[in-house]
């Protein structure tokens, strides 16, 4: 069997820069110098739905045909793509079914539900939420919207990065957190194609260092994560990312649950924004001196800014 | 005696819009709609030194001579503007005196003196921080930079309002917080003269409504101030800074401690921003309802965010 390798090109994410416009905000940059090197965070805490998860969402959903919108849009996810799916749906009136583990947490299930998508709870021991979103395609003829592992979704996620070089000027190095790598993927892409001379990084918890693993194997390397950083849960690299994650990605930058916490709170105090865990990750690399020495200049995908008032005063 | 009144032009804030450009970020404007009404935030929480002060303090550093510069630069807070101006003047290497009251917080003289400024301490029962500062600048022939009655001040924080307006668009309507007047004053001056049809309204707390008796009462009227808005504490409008007011606000909006609280709250789980309750003032004027209804479209200029995580954990 001849397997074809599904990727992304810059151009992709160019496209999808234009065609997301009508939804997704072009987020603010907040720049300063931290310990002699000049940081730039691109805050995608500040983005519709409060996380980047908007910009994938909403170029698959935008690039769907009218008979696809009206057989709906179908996901599985507890977290910012859930919300980002049904924005993105409610905006194409189309209708958006959210595959939820029936413990997730009152609040997202109903920030999602506001927005006029059917939540279908499963229970997380016993199936699988993929087979469950999948049967929900099979019977509604609607269109799966996967968390990362589709080239939509990726060129999305990469225009964050576009921007953030567009406003920023040419940058030493990038660093996105990694969860399933839709978001490092689509920016890994996008930044080489700018400018081949950036040094694009990944962030993870060593809690969850999946594709930390991963890239030394070669290969995917599933591992059971346990970190405070709920985005970046995932269990391995996917599919599809991964192998834009070897390309093009110079190295995995891993951070302790105490270091995501004092940077969480470090963006509180210093830089007045909330991130999220997940998306504090990479700026706790920053602080906390995982980056070559040399680099002068970053750019810092800050993910996202989704977190409860009970998390964010045990910083 | 003739007494001359000492005001400022729509001019003075554009030519301070040029000298300070240094200094000082042009902050982002966050934007969505609430109640039916698009709403513009000015972030000057995420202003180098945390709030707008920075504007004016540097608008008069900037403007002095070298010799002047010499001589030192001394100022009376406990607050932002002690920070801002221990920033500016560290910029054009001049030596700040800030006489401050002996019992401020650790944290605000520490982040004062880390820019190089000198602390002069005083108490706050038996001493007053006007005579102190007019003795240093008698003694050094340093220049006085007030907290909010002066014109270079005045002109200074009213590049807020322009960046503002630059950003958004025309506008039905402004809202600024109003302690002593300086950041009103000259957002008003300034947004009048861009769109004469602009509504300006101040926001004040209750609790420290000095600003509203004295625009009933067509004159000063003290207060004796109770608020946590600690910004806004100044116990009547300036002299300087109350004439502007009179002849462009259309009102003053009061808002109760509550409001103040759950605007600050609200504008850091929904809008993901640490703004001090200062700076929340106007914002929860916008929250609970205090604008005509009619007004369609509103800026709000969100003052700073400097706020300690224990005060920050109470909202």
């Amino acid at each position: 069997m001849e397997t074809t390798e599904i990727t992304i090109q810059a151009e992709d994410v160019r496209q999808a820069a234009v065609r997301i416009r009508p939804l997704v905000r072009h987020t603010p940059v907040l720049f300063d110098e931290v310990d002699g090197r000049l940081v730039f965070f691109k805050c995608e805490n500040l983005q519709r739905g409060g996380a980047f998860k908007i910009r994938g969402a909403s170029n698959l959903i935008l690039s769907l045909t009218p008979a696809e919108l009206r057989r709906g849009i179908v996901t599985y996810s507890s977290g910012n793509h859930a919300q980002a799916v049904a924005i993105a749906a409610a905006h194409v009136g189309a209708q958006a079914t959210i595959v939820m583990p029936e413990d997730a947490p009152r609040i997202k299930m109903e920030s999602t539900r506001k927005y006029g998508a059917r939540i279908v709870t499963y229970n997380r021991a016993t199936e699988s939420r993929e087979e469950i979103a999948a049967g929900i395609v099979k019977k509604t003829g609607g269109t799966l919207a996967p968390p990362f592992d589709d080239p939509r979704i990726m060129a999305g996620q990469g225009t964050a990065a576009l921007e953030l070089l567009e406003d920023a000027g040419p940058l030493d190095a990038l660093i996105a957190p990694v969860g399933g790598g839709g978001l490092l993927s689509g920016c890994a892409t996008i930044a080489k194609a700018i400018d081949p001379a950036i040094r694009v990084f990944g962030a993870e918890p060593a809690q969850a260092n999946d594709t930390f693993l991963s890239l030394a194997a070669g290969k995917h390397v599933r591992v059971q994560p346990d970190t405070i950083a709920d985005g970046l849960r995932a269990p391995e690299p996917g599919r599809l990312t991964f192998p834009v994650i070897q390309r093009l990605v110079e190295a995995i930058l891993l951070v302790s649950e105490d270091e995501i916490r004092a940077a969480a709170r470090r963006l509180l105090l210093e830089w007045k924004i909330v991130v999220e865990p997940s998306g504090a990750v990479p700026a706790a690399a920053v602080f906390f001196g995982k980056l070559p020495a040399e680099i002068r200049s970053v750019g810092v995908v800050l993910s996202g800014g989704n977190v409860d008032f009970e998390e964010m005063v045990q910083w």
